[in-house]
C-alpha cells in the first residue's frame, strides 16, 4: 500500500446485504492493489440504531449515525456509498452530491426514470465542480466480463450481431419463500426485472459497447401472495401465516435490437429451479464469440472461427497476470469469488477520484438502463409491441 | 428380428441429406428392435435420374422413379416416406393419404397454414380408412428428450411456469456461404424459423404436453445477398461469383405463453458462432427442471428441490436398459448419435400401423407446430405485438 | 456406393454384443463411404444353432454354421471377422490366415502373450502371400480420437511428456451383478486390465506414436464371488442363488515409461459408480495438450500456450468436413455415436485389402499391447516392481 | 461480531504469497463469522527490513521485527502462524511451542520425517500444557470439500473402494520458466511431490476418513536447468542468463493402499498445460461417489446407484445456507474463491482455541502425510517397489 494521499473518508448509506459485500471491497480493496490514497471506513447509517451498531461492529466501520442527512453533509466524509433500497436513492445521492461528496450508487440506479433522471443530472451538475459519481454496476469488474468486454471491443469476435443473456435465479420457487421489501413495488420499484434484469442489461451494453434502442417484452407474477416475512436472514428469513401480495414481477422476458443493428434476448427470472445465481451472456459477432456465466465466474468461453480446423469454444480460466484484475490476486488457477468485483470497483473508482475523469458506468449510463426497463416495462403493459428506449438526452 | 408379417414397402420420396437419415432408419431399425414385420426399402423418387441412381445404390433402395405420382399410386407400396422439401409437402402427402398411403412427412409439415391444413384434413379422412400419418419431429425420439417428456408428464418437475428454448447454428455465419434452396422462401417457407425454430417448438410442446397459445416475435435477415450455389455438398457447397437475394429469415426471436400458463421463450439462429447444432431446451416447473442440449445428446440434466442439501442438475447419461429406446442398443455409456432417433421414429411408426393406433407427431400436431410459426411471422409484421395462436380446429 | 470390385465376402465367428457392433459396421459402411468393393455379409458362426439362427436373422448374416473350422477353409469366404471371447482368438486367427483369409480380430489380441507372439507370427507369414490382418483397437477411428493423433503427430503440444489415462465403469459396482465369462479368467485373460486397460493402453500409444517400455502395476478384485449367471442380457443378465468365484481382477492400476521417455498413469475399473464407459485420456506436451472422454465423444479438447492470453482447452466439436471420418456422416454438429467407430475401422480395413497395405492395428501392435498388460500382471505380482515390456521381437 | 474476550494477539513468521492468504484471512474471518475473541495482527517478521515493512503495510500488520526469535517469545503473543518455506518451519515452530504460543503451520509440515517427528512430538507435549498446534492443509476448509468429507463419512457412498486424485498444473511447463526457491530441494524439500501431491493425499485421508498404508511411486524432473531468478514476482519472476539445477521433482506419480482396504492413485504434476490449479479428486464406493476439481471450487459432484433411472452426476453449487461455511458469506450461487478457505481455517482454530479442543489437521496429522511422501520417494528410488507407509507411532 503506497498509498501516501490523505486518506478517503468514506461514509455509506444502509448496511444490508449489499452492505457486507461494499464493506469488504472497501477494507480488502487496498491490501491487493496500489491506491493512491489510504481509505476509511469513518461511518455507516441505517434506521435501528441496535441492529446499525451490531453491523457496524461486524462490518468495520469507526461510527456509526441513524441520520443519513446529517452524514452527507459531515465535511470529514469525502464519498458517499449507497446502498439503501432503490427508492431511497434519488434523494441520498443528490444530497450527496449537491454537499459535494461523490457518490457511489448501487444499482438500479433508482426505481423510476424520473428519479434516475434527477440524479443524472445532479451528477452532471457535481461533474462540473470535480465532484464525481458512479452506479455500481458491480459484474462488468468480473475479470471474465471485463475480458470479454475487452476482446469485444479489440474486435476479435467481429461485429456484434446478436447477444443473448439471462439471468436465472430460484429463490422464489417456492410459493412459500417469505414477502419481503425486494417483492414490493413501492421499495423496490419492480422485481426480477430491475434487480436482476438490470445486471444483463448492463452487461450486454457494456460488452458490446452498444446501446439498446428498442425491445418488446413481457412480464409476470407467479406467485402472488406470499406468508409475511418476520425475520430477515440474508435476501430472506422466516414467515409467519398472514400472506401479503406481491407487487413485482417474478420473471421478465424481452428482447431488442441494438444501436449497431444486432439483436438482443433478455430473461430475467427468481424462478428457475437449479440455477442460484446464473448471468449468463452470448455474444455472437461476424468472426467468433464470447460466452459467460456468472456460477462459473472465474472462466470466459470465446470462439473464433479462424481456428479453423481446431476451433472450438475455449475455456479461458481468467486469472493469468495478465488478464484484468487479476495478477493482483493469487497465482494462476487461484480462482477469485462474487467479493471481488467490489474491490475491483472500488479500486477504479479511487482512482478515478485520484484523476478526476468520470468513473463507469456513470450516473448517465445507469439512467440509460433505466429507460430500458422502463420500455420493457411499457411494452409489456401493451401486448408486448415494440417500444423505442428514447435517447439519452431524450 | 421376429418379424413375420407381410412385409411393409416403402417409397421415399426425395434423397437429399434427410433422404440419407431416413434410409439408414428404415435399414436400421429392424436390426436392434422387434418389428411386426420386415421392412423393404422398395422405391426412390427423384427428379435428375443420374443422382437419383447414384441414391439409390448408395442409399439402398431396390428401384427408382422419376415420376413420384406414379409411386404413389403403385398397389405394392404401403407407405411413402416424403423427405423433399417443404414446398412439395402437401401435394405429395394429399395424392398419398388419397391413394390409402401412410405417410411418414419430414417437418416442418407444410411451408404455410393453409397447406398444412389440407394435409391434416386429409390425413383426418385417411384415419377413418385405417391409413395414418406422421410428420418427423424426429428429436422427439432422441432418448434424453422422451426422458425429458416422461419426468415431466410425471410430474417430477411439478407444474410447468416457464420454458426456455434455442437452437443455434453457425453455418451461416460466412457472409459467403452460399445460397441454397434453404434460403429460397419459395421453396422453404421460411429460415431458421421453420427449419430449426419448428423444432425448438415442437419440443417443448412434446416435453411439456402444452401448447403455445399466444406469441410475440421478431425475425431477421442479416445477410441479404449470397454467393449463387453451383455445386450442393451437404447443407452447402461450392458457390460461384454471381450473388443473389436472400429470401428468409436467418434468425427468429419469439416468446410466448403456454396453455399451461407458464412462459415460453424461443431463439432459432444460423448465426451462432461456434454453435453447430444446439438444440437446447430447459423447463423450469415448481418442483424442478430438466435441461437438454443436442450436441451432448446422450444426455438429461435434472434438477429436484426435492434432493435438499444435496440438490444439483443431475447429469443423466441416457443409455441405461430401463431408458426410453436405449435398451435396444449397446451397453451403459455406450453413446448414441443424430441418426439414431430416426430409426426410434421407424420403430414407433411400423408398431402403430400394426395396432391402427395414430402415430404420434400426427399432422394436427404437425398443423399446430405451423400455426405457430405463422404467429410469430405475423407478430413480427405486426412491431412484435401479441398474437394469437388460433385453436385446432379454428 | 460406387464399389465395382468383386464382392468381399466376410465371415463372423462369434456373435454377442461384439457381433453386432461389427455387423452394424458391414451393413453400414458401404452407405457411407466409398469402397473398392461391395461387401457380403455372408456367414456367422457360433456352438448353439438356435441362437445362431436368431441372431442370423437379426443381424443381417446370408448363413450359419456351427463349425467355424469348415468356415475359415471355406474357398467363397474372403475375411474372417472374430468376435469369441479372446481364448478362441489364437485358434481361428491361425487357422483363418493359414487358409489364406484376412482377417479382423477383436482385442485383446488373445489372453497371453505366447497365444499374441503365435498370432503375430502367423499374420507375419501370411502378410507375405499378401494375406493380411487387423486387430480391432477400435476407438483409434473415435473421429476426436483420430484427431488428437493427427494434432500430437503433427507437432501441435509439442514433445510428449506425460500421458494420463482412465477407463472406468461402473457395471461390477453391484457386488449381486451376476458372474459372466468376463470374470472367468479361463476365458477372459483377465478382467479390467484386459478388457478396457487394453483400450488405454493402445488409445495412449497410437496418439502419442510411442511404446510403453517399462510398468508398474497393481490389481484388484473387489467382489472375489458373485451369482452365477442363468440368462444372459447385453453385458449382464439375470442370476441365480449359486455364487462363483471372480478369477479376474476388477480394477488395474500402473504407471509407465513412454518410448520418447515421457511418464504415463493408467487406470482400468469397473467399479466407479457414475461413470458408465469413461475412457478418458490426456496427453501432456512442452507446448499444449489434448484430452479426450468416450462419455463425449464427439468433442476433443485442446490446449495451446501459444494462445497466449486467451489460452484455454476448446472444446472442438469433431463433426466438420475436414476431421476425419465425419465428413461421409451428417452436417457439423450433428454427433456420432458408439457404433460409428466400427464403420470406419471396416472402411480402412477394405480399402488395406484394396491396396495389398498393412492395415493398422497390426498383430504386432496387439502382441505389444499384450506385452504390456502381461509386464503389468507381473509387476503386481511382485510387489509393483518395475518392470520392463520387452521388444517386439525380443 | 460478537467477541468479547481477550483479543487473541498473531504473529506471522514469513510474508511471501503465502502471507498475503492468511493476512486476508485473519482480517476477513471476524468479518463473517463470530468469534470467540476478536484478532490483533500484531507483528510480521521476515529476514529483509525493507520489503518486510512494504509488506506489513501491504497486508496490515501492525509491527514488523526481522528476528523471528525474539518474537515467538514475546509475552504479548498467543499465536505464531508460520507461513516461511517448509525448511525453516521445524524450527521456528517447536520454539514457538516450547514459548507456549499456539501454532498454525503451513504445509507440509515439513521437509524431512525426522523434523516431522520432532514438530509433532513437540506437539503432543505442547498439547498437555493447553497449547494448541494445527498445520494448514486448508483446502480441507473449501465447503465443497469439507461438504464431501460429510457425505462420505456419512456413509452415502458406502464403503470406500477406490480413490483417484491428481493435482495438476502448468508453471513449470516452460522451460525457460525461472528458478525459484520452489525448485530447490534445500528449501522446499521436494517439488511437485510436497507442494501440491501433499494436498491430494491430505485431500483423500480427509474426505475418506483413511490412512494410506503403502505406495509404489515413481518422480521425474523434465527440465534439470532452469534460468535463475533475479527479481520475484507471484510464484515466478523474472530470470537471467545463468541457469542453475532444478533439484525436485516436476511431477510424482503412485499409487496406495487406504487403510480400509480400498486403493488410492495420485498425479502431482507442475506439467500438465492447460491446468493451472487443478486439484482434483473421486472417491468411488459401493454405492455412490464424490469428485471434486479445485478450478470449479464451488461445486461438488454428487452420484448415488440410489436415484435409479434418474442417477447421474449431481452437480451441487456448494453455496447453500446449509453447506459448511458457506451460510456465513452470500446469497446462493455467489461464489466463493480460493482465498475463502483461509478464513475459514482462522475461524476453527480460533474456535478450537477457544474450547481447548485439539483442531484438524494437527502435527500429527501433518507427520503421517509426510511420511506417505517420504514412502513415495523411497519407493521411487527402488525401481517403485510397495513401500510401506509407517504407522503413526512407528
Amino acid at each position: 500500500m503506497t498509498a501516501n494521499g490523505r486518506p478517503l473518508r468514506v461514509a455509506m448509506i444502509g448496511h444490508g446485504f449489499m452492505g457486507a459485500a461494499h464493506s469488504q471491497a472497501w477494507r480488502t480493496a487496498p491490501r491487493f492493489f496500489d491506491l493512491p490514497r489510504p481509505i476509511e471506513m469513518a461511518v455507516v447509517t441505517g434506521r435501528h440504531e441496535e441492529s446499525l451498531r451490531a453491523s457496524a461492529e461486524r462490518l468495520g466501520w469507526a461510527e456509526t449515525d441513524t441520520d443519513w442527512r446529517q452524514v452527507v453533509e459531515r465535511d470529514d466524509i469525502d464519498l458517499v456509498d449507497i446502498v439503501a433500497p432503490g427508492n431511497a436513492h434519488a434523494e441520498i445521492a443528490i444530497a450527496a452530491l449537491e454537499a459535494g461528496k461523490h457518490v457511489l450508487c448501487e444499482k438500479p440506479l433508482a426505481n423510476t426514470v424520473a428519479q434516475a433522471q434527477a440524479m443524472a443530472e445532479a451528477a452532471g451538475k457535481a461533474l462540473e465542480r470535480g465532484v464525481l459519481a458512479m452506479v455500481g454496476f458491480t459484474y462488468r469488474r468480473v475479470p471474465a466480463v471485463t475480458l470479454a468486454r475487452d476482446l469485444v471491443r479489440a474486435g476479435e469476435i467481429g461485429e456484434v450481431r446478436q447477444t443473448r443473456a439471462v439471468y436465472l435465479q430460484d429463490w422464489l420457487g417456492d410459493e412459500n419463500a417469505p414477502l419481503t421489501w425486494r417483492m414490493d413495488r413501492a421499495v423496490a420499484g419492480s422485481g426480477a426485472l430491475g434487480d436482476i434484469g438490470a445486471h444483463i442489461v448492463d452487461a450486454v451494453q457494456f460488452v458490446t459497447g452498444q446501446q439498446l434502442t428498442g425491445v418488446s417484452g413481457t412480464t409476470r407474477t407467479f406467485v402472488t401472495e406470499r406468508p409475511v416475512l418476520e425475520t430477515a436472514v440474508g435476501l430472506t428469513g422466516t414467515a409467519g401465516d398472514r400472506r401479503g401480495p406481491v407487487t413485482v414481477d417474478d420473471a421478465a422476458l424481452f428482447f431488442g435490437t441494438l444501436s449497431g443493428g444486432g439483436l438482443a434476448t433478455f430473461e430475467a427470472t427468481r424462478m428457475a429451479p437449479g440455477r442460484k445465481n446464473a448471468l449468463r451472456f452470448e455474444i455472437s459477432g461476424t468472426e467468433g464469440a464470447v460466452a459467460f456465466d456468472l456460477e462459473d465466474l472465474n472462466t470466459l468461453q470465446f470462439f473464433r472461427f479462424a481456428d479453423g480446423r481446431t476451433a472450438g469454444f475455449r475455456r479461458i480460466l481468467v486469472t493469468e497476470p495478465d488478464h484484468p484484475y487479476a495478477g493482483a490476486w493469487w497465482p494462476p488457477g487461484h480462482v477469485l469469488g462474487y467479493e471481488h468485483a467490489f474491490s475491483h470497483q472500488v479500486v477504479d473508482l479511487v482512482r478515478a477520484l485520484d484523476t478526476g475523469e468520470q468513473p463507469h458506468p456513470s450516473f448517465d449510463e445507469g439512467l440509460q438502463v433505466q429507460r430500458v426497463l422502463d420500455a420493457v416495462e411499457r411494452s409489456a403493459a401493451a401486448d408486448a409491441g415494440w417500444t423505442s428506449v428514447p435517447d439519452q438526452r431524450g
